[in-house]
């Protein structure tokens, strides 16, 4: 297996972009030039997004293969464009490698990338690729498209929309723990969906696109601080205040035998840091039931679990025991509070 | 002053996004959602690219501050869009940056891609901020916009075209060669020029939309690589080969001098490895004094230095000796064969 340093830069990014299928549509000049030239729908707004993965952070050869660790940064990227109502069209992959990687870690990251924008409609276009001596790291830039001025946003929640979220959150930041509480242990059956849940996490881009003509969304924010942090980014945008209700919530034995196991309250792991890069909507009441009907259609878990109230009424849970209010508590890469369980 | 670590991440990120004005156009939604929404021009085609300074091997305390560094990534990625004739427009910033780092470095790094990029009408709208042990990293994404069909590119060049390039090629190599062989002597007015090229560029964007409309230019790429290599880009893209002509090269006393300094050939500073941000051009010969004027309008050095040949005719470089292959040499960050002098 030749490293980096045996094919040399040129050799490598030949290598990189003759993997690449220019699939999608409205590439006009991709990789080689100076620049990539792109060809935006017309009367449609642009959609842009950043997220930057570095070795041993977020992802570990020990827990993701290469493939693993591309596709879930794509992932990553793919979330903020469903957060937005976006359709990915093209990417940017940026790229610190270490001289000793070797071009085998390389081709398959890159095809993790590629072949989940590729499953959303995205197409690499372009990047940058530079040798460093430490942690390798990757800086993927997603570019979606809109109609114009229908992008979802933080700030649209008013009092009396019911609170929505896809999926199963707390699972990814669950499978996190246990990955590095009990080790191989967390790849036995009974923690698959929490396991996969943080390896290999679900896009919602296809649901958020088919969710958007209905013009029910009033505000979204994806999961990739944890549900407590990202409902309090969501009613600080909109002015308004929140409020969950456990008993709606779905039913997660899974979930709840990782809380068991590692010793903490369910709750912890629904409402702390978590990157489940699941959607939380805020939804017009009278079109909730419409929204259900889409999300069964595509066969995506979509759960009511709370509503959005005034401001005066603060973020809060509301559980068997009675009425808490909610601390914020999403990852902080720099502390002084952050508790890097997850990111 | 603080640290990232004494701050932590959000509000890190509100200091960074504070600093910004979104005095372009265009922006429907910055920083702070889950992602940027831009608004393209009618009929435009958009122009994509992303460079990363990686610390201590792009930029370096000793000879660039926090804001001379950001400069110098935001020049990186302006040249991109230059060689493509594109006018830039919004760009992300996605941060690899150390816990010990000062708050007051970062705004001054990002400083200077703001003021750079705003210069030439592109405003920071989003990006990306994480924690690394190693080396701080930036990778920066522009996106810019061009008349449909009309970026420039590095494959038209037909046998008969002149080659011309702006500025003084070889001067940033030689600038990095000086500080790391002499040290503070480096700084002495004799190598003013040499040192700026290297430190902090100009950029060709105002001659590239200016030169635009002229439909003289038919290929172009940047002098990122070195003069020898990037030709080599060019030629070989176009399927044409290339003569240079020593005689027709300007005088520079100071790149002259340093090459003396140095011990090296003149020849070996202008074309090898040098990150000069520069334009070289390939136009057509009845148009030539037409852009010459645009170039002198705008204070921008253009100067012919040799002229597009048959493929056949290879790549050459025509001096008072005789004629020579020219041996591309452009950096390469892997090896085996990359002299890493200059990124």
């Amino acid at each position: 297996m030749p490293t980096l340093a045996d094919l040399g830069e040129f050799e490598v990014i030949r290598r990189l972009t003759a993997a690449r299928s220019l699939r999608g549509t409205g590439v006009i000049i991709g990789a080689g030039d100076d620049a990539a030239v792109l060809r935006p729908g017309a009367g449609r707004d642009l959609v842009v997004t950043a997220d930057s993965f570095v070795e041993g952070r977020h992802y570990d050869a020990r827990w993701m293969d290469a493939e693993t660790a591309g596709r879930r940064l794509a992932i990553a990227n793919l979330s903020d464009m469903a957060a937005m109502a976006a359709e990915p069209r093209w990417a940017l992959h940026s790229c610190g490698a270490r001289r000793d990687q070797s071009i085998e870690w390389l081709l398959a990251f890159e095809r993790g990338l590629d072949r989940a924008l590729g499953q959303h409609g995205a197409v690499l276009v372009g990047g940058n690729l530079t040798a460093v001596d430490g942690a390798a790291w990757s800086d993927l830039t997603l570019m979606g498209e809109v109609e114009r001025g229908a992008a979802w946003t933080r700030s649209g929640a008013r009092a009396g929309d019911r609170i929505a979220v896809t999926g199963w959150p707390g699972r990814a930041g669950a499978g996190f723990l246990l990955a590095s509480r009990i080790g191989e242990a967390a790849r036995e059956p009974r923690w698959r969906d929490v396991f996969h849940a943080w390896t290999t996490p679900a896009s919602r881009v296809a649901l958020a696109r088919a969710l958007a003509p209905l013009r029910a969304v009033t505000a979204a924010v994806d999961l990739s601080d944890g549900l407590a942090g990202d409902l309090a980014h969501l009613c600080a945008a909109g002015g308004v205040g929140a409020v969950l209700d456990a008993a709606r919530w779905p039913e997660d034995q899974e979930l709840a035998a990782a809380a068991e196991a590692l010793g903490v309250p369910l709750e912890t792991l629904r409402l702390g840091p978590s990157d489940d890069y699941e959607l939380l909507l805020a939804i017009r009441p009278e079109s909730f039931e419409a929204c259900l009907d889409v999300a069964r259609s595509l066969d995506v878990p979509l759960h009511a679990v709370g509503e959005i109230k005034p401001r005066e009424a603060g973020v809060s849970w509301h559980g068997p025991t009675g009425t808490t209010p909610i601390v914020a508590g999403g990852f902080d890469h720099f502390g002084p509070g952050g508790r890097p369980i997850q990111e």
